[in-house]
């Protein structure tokens, strides 16, 4: 049944995440009226999930609705910023009000358990497309950049990297069931953003960023940032069970390498911080690994496992590519 | 030319807008980090512009750089909020650098108009659509809402309403370069905000909401929050001469209640405030109409040129339309 923009605003999209006191009005008015913490700084991203782009056109909804926020915890997870308010523009072919409410759902469990609010936001006609941008604290001095990482720092990512393009291969390739394939499609529609984990390398990490193009797209960006190169170890990148069991080996370690959506973290830390790393591991239930170290000419090398040591001419996902 | 996203971002999106010392780290890391005021609320919104919906298909491309954020700047004036940092997420069907620079352009100039620094955003890949979020500043209790007028306040909008609507008639009509029509297309296209008559209406106006959707919705939504109705005179609505010109009374006066992208502001106001809108109307430039009083029956009742008073039957623009 056709529905109005405001109903559908009214019964789906108002009061979805966690009550925080510091919203002092919410989704109704022409904006929202917020409280910032003293002393702190505000990390604010943005990032729009396109139908058919950054997610199949047919992927669950609720996933849809916890990868649009996922997304954007992940940006502020890089930046080791506490998650607050987020705000989010809809834009749908039509008003399908079951379509709303399993969106809403998937948003709304990842929004509680992050304790983020949804503070605003606007319902529009169009081609099915989401923009979250959202809103994080982090105190005075303490935020995680691209460009603090010094040669001689070691590169350590979480997780594993991979499975989500591997799981766009199985899902794309109609193997969607699969007991060998639904942990990869599980990793594809529903990241789990390391906000824990960003918060735990607050003074350990000396450069962050979130693994979204893919590795060795993200990391460039960030040794860019920095001034520097780095030298990776092919065989540290971690690559699931999963991963290795449905591609071998070489296809899983190209995926962590180049394959985008892993929503996992990559930083950079110096040699005194590494043996923290075991108890926030252990402390946030993250894997963590050290793949490589960094170096002073510019430019990411791979190791090879016949110990040769290459440029690596593999790119992340763009969504325009450079001509050759 | 083909580009990649980074340096399209990097060569039209970086920097633009306004320079301004709270942005401590803009674009181009994971989120940009921002320093909030003291002792002030933020006010955040989010609105979003899809092609062939919001604007024209072939809309001068730096009127939708323009239009994308004056709709934004129209919730912060509703708000009575101090524009300060925008982010922006940009879907493009084509790498197009030729479109990229005339939208920043025109997103640029209003954006140092306002002072407003573009401190993020990002660009992908799909069918046209511009979603901006905007944050402001107010001091703690000087806010504007919705839900604050009361019986016997005065109603008030600023400028000329229908102009868009009738703009918008004209341009798909092909009557675009006539003298007759160049005004009400400029409205269209270029919504100019009323953020300086938004910060004027601290504590003088009892409530406010920006008109996007039409007159008799905007207003309706302020009566509901309010808890109350109005009574409005027709032949008080204020006309533009280029309306009147090229619409006539009848329509002219319709396109004014119903019709959609005006920008202005409505607003209610006590009877003892009434006099200081001659010189906030003098200060900002505004023309200012009283065109009804707030009363106590709900619903919105419009005064014919006859005398009779009948309820109001027309409403805005919906993306949705609920089923008759």
């Amino acid at each position: 049944m056709p529905r109005s923009e405001f109903s559908l605003i009214r019964d789906y999209l108002t009061g979805l995440g966690a009550s925080r006191e510091d919203v002092r009005l919410g989704v109704g008015d022409d904006a929202a009226l917020l409280q910032p913490p003293a002393a702190h700084m505000l990390a604010v991203s943005t990032d729009t999930l396109v139908a058919g782009v950054h997610f199949p056109e047919d992927a669950p909804v609720a996933s849809i609705g916890h990868k649009s926020l996922a997304v954007n915890l992940s940006d502020l997870a890089a930046m080791a910023a506490e998650p607050a308010w987020a705000t989010l523009s809809l834009t749908l072919p039509a008003p399908d009000a079951d379509w709303l409410r399993d969106f809403a759902g998937g948003f709304d469990a990842l929004a509680r358990k992050h304790q983020v609010a949804l503070v605003g936001g606007d319902l529009c006609r169009g081609p099915l497309a989401i923009s979250v941008q959202i809103t994080g604290f982090v105190p005075q001095g303490r935020a995680l950049r691209r460009d603090g990482a010094a040669v001689g720092d070691h590169i350590v990512v979480s997780g594993y990297l991979g499975d989500a393009a591997l799981g766009l291969q199985a899902w794309q390739g109609g193997e969607r069931q699969a007991s060998r394939t639904s942990p990869l499609i599980d990793r594809l529609h529903r990241p789990g953003p390391r906000v824990q984990l960003g918060l735990a390398l607050r003074g350990l990490a000396s450069a962050a960023i979130d693994l979204s193009d893919g590795l060795a797209s993200d990391l460039d960006h960030l040794l860019t940032a920095s001034g520097c190169g780095a030298e990776v170890a092919l065989g540290q990148l971690p690559c699931s069970e999963a991963a290795l069991r449905y591609a071998g080996t070489t296809a899983a370690r190209q995926a962590a390498l180049a394959g985008g959506d892993d929503y996992e973290l990559c930083f950079s830390v110096p040699g005194w911080a590494l043996p923290a790393l075991a108890g926030i591991a252990a402390d946030t239930g993250t894997p963590l690994s050290v793949i490589g170290r960094v170096v002073e000419k510019p430019g990411l090398r791979l190791r090879q496992p016949d110990g040769r040591l290459l440029p690596v001419s593999v790119r992340g996902y763009q969504h325009f590519s450079e001509e050759p």
